[in-house]
């Protein structure tokens, strides 16, 4: 929650301030988790429900190989609406082929079942391994249980979602309308496999707002685009992930439109939730140390200085160098050279923190001693400026530890 | 050498054969390495030299930023003739403006000096650290011995241009031409920040071949393409790299032409001994436990299918798998899928070594035990059918381990 501060400016400014909880704060949202056998000894089985039905907007992961759950939901959310959301851990139903489909589709009928709502009300996501079937008759026997714990504890749904995570991740922020108070709610899960464009995660958001689906979709779009696609691990791309959210208009008060003034409230309160669930997903990236922020400045476009970021962030060296807490320049230097965004060497300034330890493409009079402080921290923020623009991009990412490649060299075993 | 026989195959067909040695094996070349002292206790001077002047190509790396010996030496080959190279290990000299283009200026002087030829005909190559000035002092005082001892042994040099590497990478062919036996030979340094289009390493090969500039520039780009560029351990591109060719025409015979069929013969011999030294690379990457083959078949197109093959090369996620020998094929599939070539999930397969674990985009039913026995052997075959096409590339890579971390966590202190 401490996060928080960072993106808080100008919040309190819009009446937005933070609550405790996340998808069950918003009035009407209930949600549970279980553990149903799917991994061992830990929750794997989440639902999160609506009292009554929702409107419902979605993005999906860039992988062209989506898995069975997304193509079932993207059927289910076609004429934007919803009213549940259940999701697993531990496979991900991804390179299932037909069964797949069918074993997605199952669990959306046993979800309407117990909720007594129309299957296609239910949203399904699953995240874990790929290419392996889903153990179907656990679901099946853990569904009715998950069904009877819904409640307003949001923390075994937040529990349940996860995968090599080691913190759950949840924010709720309230936010004052012109005639009515909106919550806005939401759990994520990260870890590995966070790159650009979407991809990478999954997030359930929750709201009472009264929003119809064509703008709460172009708002979701926006916020994910300056929230979860500026996040990266390493570079890879999910073929499971999404980001759905649901409305349920019971906080009362007239529909948010395009073109009112609640709908810059309202799209402020959205972006801080995405922001800082994608900020703890950066923070907790796998074998992750410490959170990293690389800016850009002085860039002639906001995609150049996005490519930019990315090569940085993405660059195994760099990553490496920031867990061995090394202010080895020369290796931002080379992935900016190698970005593909035509810079000018003889322009680059590198800073970590305030320290300036490259000043027109060569080095920096500093201090190893004061750069290996700020390196040891647990939140770095790396700032390049190529002076050629203003133009600006901020990125988060996190280092590359012995962890990372433990945690990934034995995940299916 | 054990490699060798993998490329072999109609190496034999052109009359090539292996020989031993590498630089010096070609008709009047010498060599040496000394240590001068800019590392500890190691060799970090090497120079090559042929007895004539010789016909010169080279090939640089994309990086934008180039390292300021890359700045001279493409200055010194715009003639197409040289007669020595001098490389240092342990700094880079990028990123170091004025100073360090006057540093490589001055090691080309030295040398020349040393050598009664022309500083135009030195080409200088610098690896290591970036952004730092090269110990000039130690440099001056060490190129004296380093002449004083060039002979027929090459394991100086092979020796002193390494920086993160565990072995020498050295190789040396001799092919039969109409009139003439001509023997090519070659010394590479490589590890940490290779990835494709050239960048990436060091490569310094001999010939005795005659041969004009513009055909070799020709020959040799065509062989880098299919050798350098299709290696990748990290996905980094280095500020320095370059691979440089000399040919001193003292094998006699005639020239080597465009449309003769000595043309064929001697460029399969340059293929033969830059993919050897490019597979050596990539056995040898940092941290590496495998020399890693993937394999793609059946695309629409060769860049496609190099496109293909680069993702799954560069995943970390399909590379941390490989070190824990874990038959995660699924992470595989996802990486394809996020190429960012156009893919039919249900038309893919993907096998180790002959075992085929995935079969129109589903798990195909194969043996655990014996995936896991195929992934713990020293090299990794993996073929990936995208089954839509008659084109084929193949890469090579390595495994990311702790090492790998550990390695580049600490470079520079």
């Amino acid at each position: 929650m401490h996060l928080f501060t960072t993106i808080w400016e100008g919040g309190s400014r819009l009446g937005i301030q933070a609550i405790s909880g996340s998808v069950t704060s918003p009035r009407g949202f209930r949600a549970a988790g279980v553990s149903c056998g799917i991994k061992d000894r830990k929750r794997d089985l989440a639902l999160i429900c609506s009292k009554v039905p929702a409107t419902a907007a979605a993005v999906y992961t860039a992988n062209q190989f989506k898995a069975a759950p997304l193509w079932l939901t993207q059927r289910h959310l076609a004429d934007g609406k919803a009213q549940a959301i259940v999701c697993n851990s531990g496979y991900a139903n991804a390179c299932t082929g037909e069964r797949g489909r069918e074993d997605a589709l199952r669990m959306a009928q046993l979800i309407a079942q117990e909720l007594n709502i129309a299957v296609e009300m239910v949203v399904v996501a699953s995240t874990g391994v790929i290419g392996r079937y889903l153990p179907m008759r656990r679901i099946e026997k853990g569904i009715p249980e998950l069904a009877s714990l819904l409640g307003d504890n949001d923390n075994g749904a937040a529990e349940a979602i996860l995968t090599t995570d080691t913190i759950t991740k949840k924010v709720a922020v309230e936010v004052e309308l012109s005639d009515a108070t909106v919550r806005i709610g939401g759990i994520a899960k990260g870890s590995g496999m966070i790159c650009p464009n979407m991809a990478t995660m999954l997030a359930f958001l929750t709201t009472d707002a009264r929003i119809g689906s064509g703008l709460l979709q172009r708002l979701l779009r926006d916020s994910v685009d300056k929230s979860f696609n500026m996040v990266t691990i390493d570079g890879d791309t999910s073929t499971n992930d999404m980001v759905v959210i649901l409305a349920n208009g019971l906080s009362g008060g007239v529909e948010i439109n395009e073109g009112a003034n609640d709908r810059e409230s309202f799209a402020a309160a959205l972006d801080l939730v995405t922001g800082e669930l994608a900020k703890m997903i950066a923070k907790d990236g796998e074998g992750a140390t410490k959170l990293v922020t690389i800016s850009i400045e002085g860039a002639r476009s906001f995609p150049e200085a996005k490519q930019v970021a990315f090569a940085i962030a993405n660059s195994n060296l760099v990553k490496t160098a920031l867990f061995g807490q090394d202010p080895n320049w020369g290796r931002i230097a080379a992935a900016v050279g190698t970005s593909g965004v035509e810079v000018k060497e003889e322009k680059l300034s590198i800073s970590i923190g305030d320290l300036m330890v490259c000043k027109n493409g060569v080095g920096a009079d500093f201090s190893m001693r004061e750069a290996r402080r700020l390196l040891s921290a647990p939140e770095v923020e790396i700032t390049i400026n190529l002076n050629q623009g203003r133009q600006r991009a901020q990125v988060y990412t996190c280092d590359l530890s012995y962890d990372y490649v433990k945690i990934n060299a034995k995940y299916t075993t």
